[in-house]
C-alpha cells in the first residue's frame, strides 16, 4: 500500500490500473452486471446485481412456483431459506449459523431486538427504562425505538447523543443505572464513522446494559465480529453490501446465551415450536426460528441467497481480509486525489481521516446544501453514481467487490472537471426529486 | 346453473365439459402457467402462476436493478409500489384506494391493526380490554394478538370463542362494555364457513368494540364489500387467491374515517411524512402511507403486482360476480359428486352445505386423522393437488380463474378410485412431512 500514502499528486491513472491488475480480489468483478459508462458509487444503498441471481429467481418462479407448486415449501426448501441464508450470512458477522435468521425488514428487526431488551430489563432491572442512540442514527431505527415506547407507555425513554467519537466516549455522559439498551450503527450513514465495537460493547454491557448494532453499512464491507464483541443483539441491511436487491429482507443477531429467553412480540406462526399443528397458544420454537414471523418472502429471499452465495465465491481467494484492505486502500485514495478540491472549492471531507474508523464509504460537505444536491445530480447524468444526504452530504460508496481503483481515480477526475466548470449549475441539476 | 342443482348422479363428465365451454371465466386459465397431469386444488394456500409474472420480475431484475440501479427507486415508481398495489386490491374488496396499502407480512399487518384499536380504545374506554376471536382462527392472529398483549402488558386478553355460524350468532354471549376489537378470518381455513361480513360488523360495532377481518381466503376468491359492512381494518394475503408468489407481501386496509388517528406502532422510515428529510423524531405519513414500515420488498411486490394485473384482466369479462357464480358452482358441484362416498367411506363434508355461506373450497373429515393425511398424500401422487389440515381435515381450494368443472369431475373422480382401492395404504403415503 506504500503507494497509496504518496502524495496523490503522484498517483496516476496508470497507477490506478496496476494495482487494480494485482488486486486479489480483481475477478470478483465479472460476477456482477454493471451498466456499461457508469462508476457506481452507491452499492452502499443498493448493491449490485449479482449474475448469478436472475437465473436463480427464474427458476425459483418458473420450475417452483410455476411446476411443482406448494410441494416446493418442502421440495425446494422455501420454508428454511430464513435459517439457511443466515446460517450464510453469519460467517460474514462474527457469527455462529445458528444465531442468524433472515427475516422482515431492518426496522421490524429492530423492533424485535429493542422489545426482547427492554423486557429482558424489566424483569430484573425496572428502572433500567432508557434507550440510548444517536441523534445521527438512520432514522428508522430511532423512529421504532419511539413507536415502541409510545406503544409500551410504560415510560421508556429514547435518549439521543448529539454525536459519538469511534469510543463511544460521549456515552460515559448517559450510561448509567437507567440505562436499559443502547442502539447504535456501526457505520455512520452520512459521515462513514466507523465505532469500535468491541470497546462500545465493553463500555454499554459495564453499565449493565445491552448493545444492540445495526450492521445495515457493515456487513459485507468489511469483516465484523460480533462475538468476538460478545454483542447481545445486531440487525443488518441485505440490499447494500451484501447485494441481496432492492428491499432485500434483513437479517437478526441474538447472541447465543439470550436465545432461551428471547421474547420478541411479534409472534408469527413460523416462530412457533410447531406451525403446522395450528394451536392456539403460541409456543416459541428453539432457538433463532422464533425470530421468523410470517410466511417468508421467498422471491426475495431467492434473490439475497444467490447474492450471498456469490459474495462468498467473491472472497474465496483473500477472505474478508482482502475486502476489509480493499475498502481502505478505495477510500484513502479517494480521499487522497480529493484533497486538493478542499481548497479550491471548499468541498470538505466529512469523514474520517484514519482508515481504521472509516466505513468503505467517504462523504464530502459543502457550505451550501443546494450545491451539493446539484454536484450529485449532475455526476449522476455524466455515469458517476453517488448521493446526496441531507443537509449537504456528497456521499460514495466503495463496495469492494466492484469497484476498482481506476473507478476511483475516474470518479474524481469528474468531480473535480464538475466543480471547475461549474457544469453542476445547469437548472436540470437543481430540481429535487423526492427520493435522492 | 340448473344442472348442477340435478342429482348428481346424472352429471357427467361431459356435462363438465360443456360447463366449460360456456364458462364466462373460461378464458382466464391460459393466463396461468399450469403443470400438465396436474388438477391444483390449492390455490387457497398457494396461487398459481400467472403467466405475466416471470417477464415482469425478469425486467425488474436485469433492466431496473441491474441497469438502472439506484434510479429505480424513482423512475420505476419501486417507492411508491405499496400504494400502487395496494389501489389495485382495493376494488376486489370494496374499499377505496387510499385506504389499502401493501406491506409485510400479514402477521405484521394484524399487529399493526390490532395495536390501533387497542390504543383508539384505551384512550376513550380503558375498560375495553379484551380481544375477541375464534379458537380454530389462523392460528398467526392468535398468536400476533397473544404477542401484543403480553408486550402490553397492562391486562389485555384474547378471547376465544369455539366456534361461531355464518351470523356469528355466539359472539351475543362475549360481547359487552369490555370488548375492545374483534378479529376474525371470514372464510374459515379448515372448514371454509363463511361469515356475513355486514351482520357480523354491525353486531360487533353495536357492541362498541372494533372489527378487524382477515380476508386471506376471501380476496380474489369471490367479491368482499368492506365498505358496504362498514369493517374498521382488515388484512390479506397477496399469495392465495390473488396469486402473487409464495410469501407475496399482505395488504392493510383502514377504513377512511379512522386513518387521521391511524397510529401503529411499527413507524418505519417509510411511514414518515417526509422520510428523505431523516428527521430525527417520527411524524406520520397522511394516510395509508404511515402503515408501511421498512423498504418494500421489490422483487415480491413486482410479482405480486404482475398477479393483480392478471387477475383484472381475466375478470375483465363478467367481474366479480361471475366469480362469485363460478366459486359456488364449483364447490357445489364437488360437493354434490362427493356425496356418494360419505356412506361407503366416511368422507364426511366438513363445509358448509349451503353455498351463501361457503367459501370457495370444500373441506372433508375421515374419522382416522392418518388416513386424512395418506389420502392427500396419495391424491398429490396421483396429481390432484389438495392439502391436509390437522387433526383430520381434506382440504381442496377451487381457484375460479384457473380450476374448470371437468377437473373438479376428475378429482372426485380420483378421490372415488383412491378410497376404493385403499392406495392410500401404500407406505410412501404415511409418513408425515414438516409442510402439509
Amino acid at each position: 500500500m506504500t503507494l497509496l500514502q504518496s502524495n496523490s499528486a503522484t498517483v496516476t491513472r496508470q497507477d490506478c490500473l496496476a494495482l487494480d491488475a494485482n488486486d486479489p480480489l480483481a475477478a470478483a468483478r465479472s460476477l456482477f452486471e454493471l451498466p456499461s459508462g457508469v462508476i457506481y458509487l452507491d452499492g452502499n444503498s443498493l448493491g449490485a446485481l449479482p449474475k448469478a441471481v436472475a437465473a436463480a429467481v427464474q427458476k425459483t418462479v418458473t420450475q417452483e412456483w410455476g411446476q411443482d407448486l406448494i410441494t416446493s415449501w418442502n421440495k425446494a426448501g422455501w420454508m428454511n431459506l430464513p435459517q439457511e441464508i443466515g446460517g450464510l450470512i453469519a460467517p460474514l458477522i462474527g457469527a455462529a449459523q445458528d444465531e442468524v435468521v433472515v427475516a422482515d425488514s431492518t426496522s421490524v428487526n429492530v423492533f424485535k431486538a429493542l422489545a426482547d431488551a427492554l423486557q429482558r430489563q424489566s424483569k430484573t432491572s425496572p428502572k433500567r427504562s432508557k434507550i440510548i442512540s444517536e441523534r445521527g442514527n438512520f432514522p428508522t431505527d430511532l423512529y421504532m425505538a419511539q413507536g415502541l415506547s409510545s406503544l409500551l407507555n410504560q415510560g421508556h425513554e429514547l435518549v439521543l447523543i448529539d454525536s459519538l467519537d469511534a469510543y463511544g466516549t460521549e456515552l460515559n455522559a448517559v450510561l448509567g443505572t437507567d440505562s436499559a439498551v443502547v442502539m447504535l450503527t456501526q457505520v455512520d450513514y452520512r459521515s462513514g464513522r466507523k465505532l469500535d465495537m468491541k470497546s462500545v460493547t465493553q463500555k454499554v454491557q459495564a453499565a449493565g446494559a445491552l448493545m444492540l448494532w445495526d450492521l445495515a453499512h457493515s456487513a459485507g464491507a468489511f469483516s465484523v465480529d460480533l462475538n468476538g464483541a460478545n454483542a447481545d443483539y445486531a440487525v443488518g441491511c441485505g440490499y447494500k453490501y451484501l447485494n441481496g436487491g432492492p428491499g432485500a429482507p434483513s437479517f437478526i443477531f441474538v447472541a447465543k446465551r439470550h436465545q432461551e429467553h428471547f421474547t420478541q412480540p411479534l409472534m408469527g406462526w413460523l416462530g412457533h415450536a410447531a406451525p403446522f399443528a395450528f394451536e392456539p397458544d403460541y409456543r416459541p420454537a428453539p432457538g433463532m426460528i422464533r425470530a421468523i414471523c410470517g410466511s417468508p418472502t421467498v422471491l426475495s429471499l431467492i434473490a439475497l441467497r444467490a447474492a450471498i452465495q456469490t459474495f462468498h465465491t467473491a472472497i474465496a481467494k483473500g477472505g474478508l481480509p482482502a475486502l476489509a484492505d480493499k475498502s481502505t486502500a478505495l477510500t484513502q485514495l479517494f480521499i487522497d486525489l480529493a484533497a486538493p478540491l478542499a481548497q479550491q472549492h471548499g468541498l470538505t471531507l466529512a469523514a474520517p481521516a484514519q482508515s481504521a474508523i472509516r466505513g468503505s464509504q467517504v462523504s464530502f460537505s459543502l457550505a451550501n446544501g443546494q450545491q451539493a444536491y446539484a454536484v450529485v445530480q449532475a455526476l449522476i447524468a455524466q455515469g458517476v453514481i453517488g448521493d446526496f444526504r441531507a443537509p449537504n452530504i456528497l456521499r460514495f460508496g466503495f463496495a469492494p467487490l466492484y469497484v476498482r481503483y481506476v473507478d476511483v481515480f475516474d470518479a474524481v477526475a469528474l468531480i473535480a472537471k464538475t466543480l471547475n466548470t461549474g457544469y453542476w449549475r445547469e437548472p436540470q441539476f437543481q430540481t429535487r426529486n423526492a427520493v435522492t
